[in-house]
């Protein structure tokens, strides 16, 4: 990406703009913290809902992602679903959408989500990724909460991007709410990006990319909740991928991207948290990918598939 | 709704500008009638088509939908279809889209839908739906019928609403024509609203909601035209609807909102219609719903299906 | 179409201005030509990309379709597809988006597809399409091909079109690349009407239509990758087209339009290619049609149905 001129900020800021003029038809919130900081609640006292979801997934990948909905007929039990595909699969997703800026604060609990992981780069797969935009006025960042962040995290982040509090916009919902529900599997395809890698697939040779996610019905409980949007990607998901690169290394991805390759991979996620008493940090990494993955090589035009839907687990975590 | 910052009026007057603007792809006419209120022949002697239909939909929703066509594979022999969805679909589907102002006049039989008729409010639904648009400066009116209203029509429309005829815009277009074809089966939302609201469910208690008809072929008999497209949603519709209360509720409205729960489910509806000598409110308004319902309580996290599609019927009556 | 009110040309370039804003994000380059004229490398030397081949799409069907992606679970090995629909199939299809223009010169081949041709008007077709854009300043044409055009085809398609070079943009891409993949199978619906003009059906009398073919792979080799593209619309491709005129026709046209009914169909087009030893015009011009198709007559109410999917052709061919 040539000069940063993908404008994943401004993008986002744009579709900010128009929530914010929506508000009332999106059932949001918008109001301003003590710092002057722009809040976006979107869930969690505000009721939100499937189109306050879908804007998020937009604002995530910096308005570099196409998203809809589909009603697939064959699709069995849950038939509504989120559709999203990149032409710039990396930095929508992996500069973007995925949630790694660590922003708790004692019992604030929050993984930073949305393009000012651009500005702040603070987090190590930024030294893999060449994308700026000095120029950004303004920035957007999502947050899978309750609540919105304590004025020790509106500084941090002011502070990481050398940006007023009145430049920044939070935007938050919890996992239960039905806009959580939808942000969550429209991940579906950050997840297959991730994980390729981890598994050490170089990033530059993944040029384009499109994903698919049953919607799951949100739960009251935050663990019910998070283990359905994970199994809806894990046991329901379906990602194409377009590569660069050796045959052999796209075979070798779509072998090894599919959830099934885990270890942890054959019951609800719930469970499996619970199994590990709630440790995050200690379920294999490689479950959080899509149940089923398409590889295709552009080079040598070879195409591989692995892993598929696992139907049973579907209706056993999402009901 | 606080405030009716919806805009259904004016969302819907910005699509009817750009229609005209477009009006010969879109293969529709403008005119003013004799009182000086807008005039658009969608499909009577006009070809109108698939695009000018979607454009209805849209304004039937009064902005409030998404709306988008489909080819599922999976779904026999009528794979192109109508998909639907709203976060608000009370507002979308029943404030605006069901045709239930009743504009008939002599032997010019018409049903009002869209916008206008949260401005008019002379159904008692309006007891019920709490918005206001108090700033809306014109209004759009949609009739499923061959020709535009009489002067005595666009006068009790103006008288209603408190605009004068030139803020009016009435699009026309029958139930034969494949205009109309797209814009009934773009109701599939709304009839499952309808019936949950004739079941006595909260309605305040719909919070989103998805939809997808087949596309049934225009039919040069009014009879089977009419009964195509309601047989597309009532032997072909699905609809998920996301709603509030106890899981009990909810459990009850899935199994009763489907079409089979009906006495008269179970021929083509132009047969019913002929058994009940064309007296429309002798047969059983809960026939008027999709085939296939899912239910998601939000607040207790579960999910409720019942009915299916019936594609013998659908070959029956499709043809 | 009064008045040629479309605007086919003017909406191409608002499409192309759009598109040279993202260059960046789309991975395609803008540059000016000898002649001043616009060249856009969409995936030559530039990668391209799906995007890329979306709009590529849209520029082609002169504004006047409705392009989106799709994630269809039942649709086999190939779930990714492209689903196009137009009010407007013959000036979208034929008047536009057909690859009719011979601007080959010396070693230089290209066929040039896009609104331009309905300034040029030198082709056959153009004695049966009415459809004029006298005030049209500028014009879009989208090639094939792995390299811009000679001076010379620049000063040709000037003079035939009477727009200097500095209003005319090229567009090229090559079969090869992943955006030319996107662009190839998005002529579904366009294979299908030209088939039906072929048949002699009357182009005046179509008017709606859909289609849907599965997204393959690009492949490095030519003969492969052009093999693959027709194969996803022989093979796999589907459409739905609304006719006037005599059941009869409409049933003759449904019967005569698949594919299948080509005494070359059974046989990956690149082998079909190689055995007519590379003579393009020797293949039967009506294996060039979709896989399945469905034909609604409008007037009567009938739909009829003839051909469909090849899954083994699919798989053999597509990989």
């Amino acid at each position: 990406m040539r000069n940063g001129k993908a404008f994943l900020n401004r993008n986002a800021q744009r579709i900010v703009d128009e929530m914010i003029d929506n508000a009332d038809r999106l059932r949001i919130a918008h109001s301003r913290g003590s710092l002057g900081e722009h809040l976006i609640d979107a869930g969690a006292n505000e009721e939100g809902g499937i189109d306050a979801g879908m804007r998020i997934i937009e604002i995530c990948m910096g308005g570099l992602g196409a998203v809809s909905t589909q009603l697939n007929r064959g699709a069995g039990r849950w038939p509504l679903g989120i559709h999203v595909r990149s032409s710039q699969p990396v930095l929508a997703c992996l500069a973007s959408q995925y949630a790694g800026w660590n922003l708790s604060h004692g019992k604030y609990f929050a993984m930073g989500s949305g393009p000012i992981r651009t500005l702040a780069r603070v987090e190590h797969l930024f030294e893999e990724i060449v994308y700026e935009e000095p120029d950004a006025k303004t920035s957007v960042i999502v947050l899978e909460t309750a609540a919105p962040p304590p004025r020790e995290i509106v500084e941090k982040v002011a502070r990481s991007t050398g940006l007023a509090p009145e430049a920044l916009t939070f935007i938050y919902a919890p996992t239960q709410s039905l806009t959580g529900s939808v942000q969550i599997v429209g991940r579906v395809l950050e997840v297959a990006l991730h994980k390729a890698h981890d598994l050490k697939f170089p990033l530059d040779a993944i040029i384009d990319g499109a994903g698919y996610a049953p919607l799951p019905a949100p739960h009251p409980d935050f663990l019910q909740a998070m283990g359905r949007t994970n199994d809806a990607i894990i046991y329901g998901g379906l990602v194409q991928l377009f590569v660069h690169g050796a045959a052999s290394d796209a075979r070798a991805l779509a072998e090894q991207l599919p959830s099934r390759t885990s270890r942890d991979y054959g019951q609800p996620f719930a469970d499996i948290f619970r199994a590990f008493k709630g440790d995050f940090y200690a379920i294999d990494p490689h479950l959080f990918s899509p149940a089923e993955v398409i590889v295709t090589a552009i080079e040598s035009g070879e195409t591989f598939r692995s892993g598929g839907i696992d139907n049973a687990m579907l209706e056993q975590s999402l009901g």
